[in-house]
């Protein structure tokens, strides 16, 4: 199955379920209100969701309409709990050697993980408006699961059948903020701004064989100001899998319905993948070069993150702007 | 105003109008379901309130019964948003110097904040449990305010519109998980399990004078295994308030109605006001003796945290015990 949120002026939107093509949608309000409210009573609800969105691939919905992904927030557009891996130690691994510094040994053993804000989240083709340029806005293109309630302990092999969604994210970062913050050692407050997530969030099924051992194998393609940027393959140096990821939170306590845990950036050893962040691309050219080229997001620049699988777009795409606040 | 939830079975509990000394409350659902429905629409809903409050104040609201606080949830049983500050900077004066370290200049003028998990909280006389007590659990002692919606660039000046309630906080940690995420930079995520909150929430107006620019000018009380622990003073040695707090944050980003901002663990300087967690205390062990000498929580210990005001608790109390997980 595939869910939509329809922004229609309340918090939380509309539930929608979406045609396995992402073209066609119906209203599921009259099993669920909201996909907030469908992930807390996931077991009464599933089967008449599916039942309806089987009508709809079949042609047959009352009431099915064309998606139009303007007017869709983020399947969940606020949530209780947004954490983030960085489960791609590559990417770890380019930041510290372009300072000189090496990645610690624990790190290939203990997940790094912050907690993000989650009381506004913004749509898939919403503008990123900001006050200045000067805070070095980037783009982090990544993968995220949408949990239901999982219980405190929960262990590594329990963990996957809690995984009840996934979604793209593009966890938008503040570069120039980050190093006062990561100085405090208290995690990203004010360098990690509203987050942005996919047109759909989709369960795992939708993924066919190309969701296995808690992690997704298919490559991330994000393109920025309509150009290339990267595409690396997410399932293969994913060092911790969503699995470990749901047990190393769990460990000490329990997660609510609706938790959402991103995979960190996504990035291959391969150069020729490119990157899914600018910050990694610069940390290349520092480390080839000695020098940061790259800029970081001028006000109007575009970024877009999809993933396909037999040439079918699974989550919609993130596709947006830069803009200057304008408050 | 005062509000609790009573615990109902569902995930955010019904909303209640408590009376002035605590004694006595009324539900409020005919006029908002929940607390957070409240925050929400609190424009639309604080005149009904306000009436409510007032007729139970007189002994004159149907269906007002007294208060057993052992049925009472935290006012958000779950929250969209909990950021916790680090206000007072005694104690992490204390903190570093226990360590042989000085604190940055950069923290007199930059607040210390870290993003907690708000998917589930505990309420104020339910137990804390935990697989083991190896992990060094700790009591931690704050002051909490929750916001309207506050929009991105809010300044310090702008903020105090938007404090709607106040409420007390035991920011339960695991101190020794602590050390080792600290040293990922990344902040806490398995270090701080679920929080806890007092019985009630309180507008401002509750607080009288003793709620001024953006602090709280009256003693937190806490006491451990029914012996004084601490009673300092929350309001002179706060050294970035509320409203300063909120600006740092609202700075990238608006906060949503409901967002929970705490003050970190309460602290003076004078010895004789005591702590409010025992890390505090064991810091000052370790810098008078060199050896840290009381333990941290075992299974059975209880904490005890209040604020009166002319001998009136003003949010009830947090009153629980740490226990064995028995999953």
């Amino acid at each position: 199955m595939k869910f939509a949120t329809l922004r229609d002026g309340t918090r939380d939107g509309q539930l929608l379920v979406v045609s396995r093509d992402g073209q066609r949608a119906v209203k599921a309000t009259n099993i669920s209100p909201t996909l907030q409210a469908a992930l807390e009573n996931w077991d009464a609800v599933v089967g008449d969701l599916q039942k309806l969105s089987d009508a709809l691939n079949a042609g047959q919905a009352e009431g099915a309409f064309d998606v139009d992904v303007d007017q869709l927030e983020a399947p969940l557009p606020r949530a209780y709990q947004w954490l983030d891996g960085s489960a791609y130690l590559n990417h770890v691994e380019l930041v510290r050697k372009a300072r000189g510094a090496t990645v610690p040994e624990s790190f290939y053993d203990d997940p790094l993980m912050y907690q993000g804000g989650s009381d506004t989240f913004i749509g898939p083709t919403q503008d990123i408006a900001h006050k200045t340029e000067d805070w070095g806005i980037d783009f982090e293109g990544e993968i995220a699961i949408v949990t239901g309630d999982v219980p405190y302990q929960t262990s590594q092999e329990e963990a996957g059948q809690y995984v009840r969604l996934l979604m793209l994210v593009n966890d938008v970062s503040l570069r120039g903020l980050i190093p006062s913050e990561l100085a405090k050692s208290f995690g990203f407050v004010v360098s990690k701004p509203p987050t942005v997530f996919s047109p759909f969030a989709v369960t795992p099924d939708e993924l066919g064989d190309s969701w296995r051992d808690g992690k997704v194998w298919l490559p991330l393609e994000v393109s920025y100001n309509n150009e290339f940027f990267g595409n690396p393959d997410a399932g293969p140096e994913m060092v911790f899998s969503f699995h470990r990821l749901i047990a190393h939170v769990a460990r000490t306590r329990p997660l609510g319905a609706g938790t959402i845990i991103g995979s960190g950036t996504v990035s291959n050893k391969d150069r020729s993948k490119g990157s899914c962040c600018l910050a990694e691309k610069r940390m290349i050219e520092k480390i080839d070069t000695g020098e940061f080229v790259t800029p970081f997001m001028k006000f109007g620049d575009r970024v877009r993150i999809e993933m396909k699988k037999d040439g079918q777009s699974i989550f919609g795409a993130i596709d947006q702007k830069v803009v200057k606040w304008d408050g």
